[in-house]
């Protein structure tokens, strides 16, 4: 039994957060829920290190220290959990950093992808949703921002530009998906693509592509 | 008044911290004597969690962290200090990373490098004394091993190739000393070639390359 990577990915409270515990809970004992930065003992560190207003980071280091996150992560839980067949589902992955730190903090979007590739190897999900919201919209949401503070609205702009950008890149792993919509609905969407991708098997492809 | 960036390389235990200081002692106020990871807070709170046994860190995410604290430690303090004329003296810098984690650890030379670069931006020692020393002499020096536990002579061999190979390709930089000299003849040389590079105006050099 092979396993299947899925990802969430938007802009601060498109409803990430949301749809990734209601698709854990429904497929049960079978998914690994997990968040990112976070998941491992380095990650939590390293997340709190990130939080900690009182330490100076440059945009370029900040990037380093997510994609040492990422790799730990990759390495010590989503990869095993794959192996054994679960269902891992990540609240933010890769592409964030491709959108928020390569594209809109201009950092470029290869360069960041290389440096998480040093410690990825090849890891992608097998699908990605992409929960699509105006920026002004989700600004009017309740919730913290979780990672990047409020940058402006050019600065949204240019994320949610990147992220359609990406799911024009990769079209077989990215559902683009309007995040207004009803949170059962937004899910019912979700989950029935999700069996759908495990009735097909797409562990498997994924495992042949690696 | 421009600076002067001083690095020192070599095994554990080939006397790197004893010369660092010294050569900062001997230069008095122009110099700013820097450890690695260190030196920023970031930095510290690194190197406390690099050397935390109870976090599991893989291969390429120790490199990541290593290049993160080092592109904090250039952008927060190398680099102001430069631009204020100091002479900078770091114990141990990129090329460690070249040399342990590229070559020795097998991550691949060119890859940690453009980790590196990522945050670096080109940074480069003007002076890099490498400190020669047979691994099993090293080994019989009072001391506790600073970053890397007794990987074996192999270990030991390959990181010492791999420092003359970098000491080859750069050759404009590198000093190549016999580090079982004694310590203040060893000093003397030391210093003798920071003046050197001092009176030659270097740092112009440096800055003119930038
Ligand atoms: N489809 C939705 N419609 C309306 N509000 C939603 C929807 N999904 C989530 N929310 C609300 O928006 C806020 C942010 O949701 P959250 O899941 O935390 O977003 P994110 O994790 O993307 O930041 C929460 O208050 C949540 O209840
Ligand atoms: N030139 C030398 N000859 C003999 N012993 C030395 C010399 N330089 C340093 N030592 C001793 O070797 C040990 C390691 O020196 P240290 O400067 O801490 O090396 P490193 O920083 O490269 O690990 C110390 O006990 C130091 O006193
Ligand atoms: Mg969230
Ligand atoms: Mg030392």
């Amino acid at each position: 039994m092979s396993g299947l990577f899925v990802t969430f990915e938007g802009l601060d409270r498109s409803g990430k957060t949301t749809q990734a515990r209601m698709l854990a809970e429904a497929l049960g004992e079978r998914a690994l829920l997990v968040r990112e930065p976070g998941g491992t003992e380095l990650g939590e560190r390293l997340r709190e290190l990130l939080k900690d207003e009182r330490v100076a980071i440059e945009p370029p280091v900040e990037a380093l220290l997510f994609a040492a996150a990422r790799g730990q992560l990759a390495a010590e839980v989503i990869r095993p959990a794959l192996a054994n067949g679960r269902v891992v589902v990540c609240d933010r992955f890769l592409d964030s950093s491709l959108a928020y730190q390569g594209a809109a903090r201009g950092l470029g979007i290869e360069a960041v992808e290389a440096i998480n590739d040093f410690a990825l190897d090849g890891l992608r999900p097998d699908l990605t949703f992409l929960l699509e919201i105006d920026p002004a919209a989700a600004a009017q949401r309740d919730g913290t921002s979780d990672r990047f503070e409020a940058a402006g609205s050019d600065f949204q702009q240019a994320v949610a530009a990147a992220y359609r950008a990406l799911a024009e890149r990769f079209p077989e792993r990215y559902v683009r998906l309007d995040a207004t919509l009803p949170v059962t609905e937004l899910h019912g969407l979700i989950y029935a693509r999700v069996r759908a991708a495990l009735a097909a098997g797409a562990g498997s492809r994924r495992e042949a592509l690696a």
